[in-house]
């Protein structure tokens, strides 16, 4: 349904036989930087960030902005180039937090979830946040406790699961299994305990889940979090996070990358409608698009140490796997691949990567159509930007790649490679 | 099946209504070092070690070994503990050998694995290790091209499950689905190639999985390797691995710890018959008992930071979660743990618990029968010794637990916990 290239980022092209992101020849980013690597290109961020800037400037009538997921992919570039565009950057905790905080992140930029906060991370977000999002009662009591001054704005986190299968019996399932957020009941309560302690309650997040590929099932708990709004009496300036992270296509049997528009116009349009039938202000709306920011502007690089056939089983063994990308063994998640060279070549057998690592997970991807494939060769694997790295361990003793900022022919090493001494340094 | 009791480290006790674990009070271990908290049992690591030992020297009439697997935690202290019982060290790759080196082990000690070993960890298997465990013949011919001198032992590792399935149908399942070792035609083309080069080809090495319950499994695969074995024509000192990693019980509801005896027994009894009627001199039993040397010694210490009630549904939020521990969101491990105070309390609710992290996956305990939670309680996961730090992640900013070394009263840190700064060494 989508053609293998097109899930790269919107830099890479095909020159001399050969892959290139951001104008910069893979071979040699390889050979430069060595593999695993993984690759970030900076115009396929610039222009995701763009088109969510206008297509809420085009179809959501006031405020808004956007929050970028540190739990996607976080560090100092990252973070630096969040600023460029004016985002928000979603903190879980002090450990994302400082690393904001370093890379010049101000208060007024930085958000912070959690479902578990320690008296660490709260303290970490009064001193360099400026909204917390407050996950239950038992939290918003501890920052009463905690807090002095400099008290952030608060945000209800509410947990539209439940809520919407009063009214909606198809969305039931699982309303009672998430640990995260605020019943309709519990934001009601945390709302009294706001007012009756002065405490300055500032708006309503919920998450629905992550790669959306279709704004709709947003909307029942849209509308559900603005019965609760009037129900608050929001009055002056209030924030909606409508949250739910826009998807990406990882392989070529899935619809295209979805469009921006869509998520912005479905979300803005329920917001627009369901505030004028209940005589709300309308709020500043807070995207936090998750994936879809990142994940196509990453490309991880690995390359082929051996290669196994039998009979129709075509092992190819990469460099890396499960250690920097465990989301085929959490999720089952099915990527696809280019070779570095000539990728064009016709596929005539169906190859499976897996890593080095001693264990049967540590798969990549699974019978994908390739064509031959020899030990040194290098792949390329698209929409590697998200929920990767950030995930990475030192299993087997991997260290983990180095990260690469790619823009327009120049590629700068943002993260190192990790050293085998790197392993001994908390020993 | 089992007592809840039962599966923590052996020198666990109640006393005073806590839970001690080798006489140290784990109240006072969360308070000095804090959670997440994992501490390891010296006596229970001992006594498995020597079970080990005496079963080998009760079952095994000619020489034999154990190998500690280090990829189910590895860090200095537990490779010098590893080295105080002559144990082998299994290695994957040059960051496991850099760990065991550094910690004082010989290339006596070390042997390494790898399903896609690097140059670098050749190079470094060459270094520091006695045996490589060869997977692939592209391997065996980069070993011959990189080697000068110093030749280290090679072992081929074997895919019995190709093998097993030729004389036993129901076997055939997923015989073509495994990344790891050498078909019979390859191993003896192997073998072929080694007599061929002059390379030292010492041992049969295969893997039948993870965490066995019965050594019965691994006898058709001892045959197979056996009759390999007799092909090749061993005709002096030679190595046997019969790997397959023996188990631990997690929960309650899982029958109590397999016995060792039985493993050794089972195994050693099939090489023993196996060898006598090819006519094959016994080879040096080399076996790798995988988590069943550490599992058990290792608890789990978090603290409670919130409860959430919904009708029938508990969570407790605790501090750690998915990010030091992603067994529950691999492969759905199923956890059991006490209350470190009064953990004998009648449990009359079911309790789940989750960590802090924003993952629906992030659980570690569904529906345990528990008594009443609260903030603030510390709870202890025993069995968590084995393939959890190891698989640890910095996912949400997390910085990995501290490990703690319990030896009869004494608690000495052997792994410090990662700190804010640690987060951005690398950017």
């Amino acid at each position: 349904m989508t053609k293998r290239l097109d899930l790269f980022p919107l830099s890479t092209k095909i020159q001399n036989d050969r892959l290139f992101v951001a104008n910069c020849d893979l071979t040699q980013l390889a050979e430069r930087f060595g593999t695993p690597l993984y690759l970030y290109d900076r115009l396929t961020l610039d222009s995701a960030a763009k088109e969510y800037r206008s297509a809420l400037d085009k179809f959501y009538p006031a405020a808004s902005s956007v929050t970028y997921a540190g739990k996607a992919f976080l560090c100092k570039a990252i973070v630096r180039w969040a600023l460029t565009h004016d985002f928000a950057l979603d903190c879980t905790g002090a450990g994302e937090i400082a690393i904001a905080a370093v890379a010049g992140a101000k208060k007024e930029n930085i958000l912070v979830h959690g479902v578990n906060k320690s008296d660490e991370d709260l303290q970490s977000a009064f001193q360099f946040a400026s909204v917390v999002v407050v996950d239950n009662l038992d939290e918003l009591r501890r920052i009463r406790e905690l807090i002095a001054e400099n008290i952030p704005d608060l945000w209800l986190r509410f947990l539209p699961g439940v809520s919407v299968s009063t009214h909606h019996a198809y969305t039931q399932t699982g309303h009672h299994e998430s640990k995260f957020g605020m019943t309709d009941d519990e934001i009601l309560a945390a709302a009294t305990f706001c007012r009756e302690n002065n405490l300055p309650l500032k708006g309503i997040h919920f998450h629905q889940g992550s790669n959306f590929r279709d704004a709709k099932p947003l909307l029942p708990a849209i509308d559900s979090a603005l019965d609760l709004a009037q129900k608050i009496n929001f009055r002056e300036e209030w924030h909606f996070c409508p949250g739910g992270g826009w998807g990406a296509a990882y392989h070529e049997d899935e619809a295209p990358h979805p469009r921006i528009e869509d998520y912005v116009r479905g979300i803005a349009a329920a917001v627009v409608a369901g505030c004028a039938r209940r005589n709300l202000p309308l709020p500043r709306l807070r995207l936090e698009p998750g994936r879809s920011l990142v994940a196509r502007s990453g490309v991880a690089l690995y390359r082929v140490g051996a290669v196994k056939r039998r009979g129709e089983k075509v092992w190819a063994l990469i460099d890396g796997g499960m250690a920097d990308n465990p989301r085929f063994a959490l999720y089952g998640a099915k990527y696809s691949c280019l070779t570095v060279s000539s990728p064009n070549q016709e596929r005539d057998e169906r190859v499976s990567f897996a890593g080095p690592y001693c264990e049967s997970g540590d798969i990549l991807i699974e019978d994908l159509p390739m064509p031959n494939i020899q030990r040194g060769d290098l792949i390329a694997v698209p929409v590697s930007g998200a929920y990767q790295l950030s995930m990475a361990s030192n299993y087997n003793g991997a260290r983990r790649p180095a990260a690469i900022w790619l823009d327009d022919g120049n590629a700068v090493e943002i993260l190192r490679r990790e050293s085998a001494s790197d392993l001994l340094d908390r020993d």
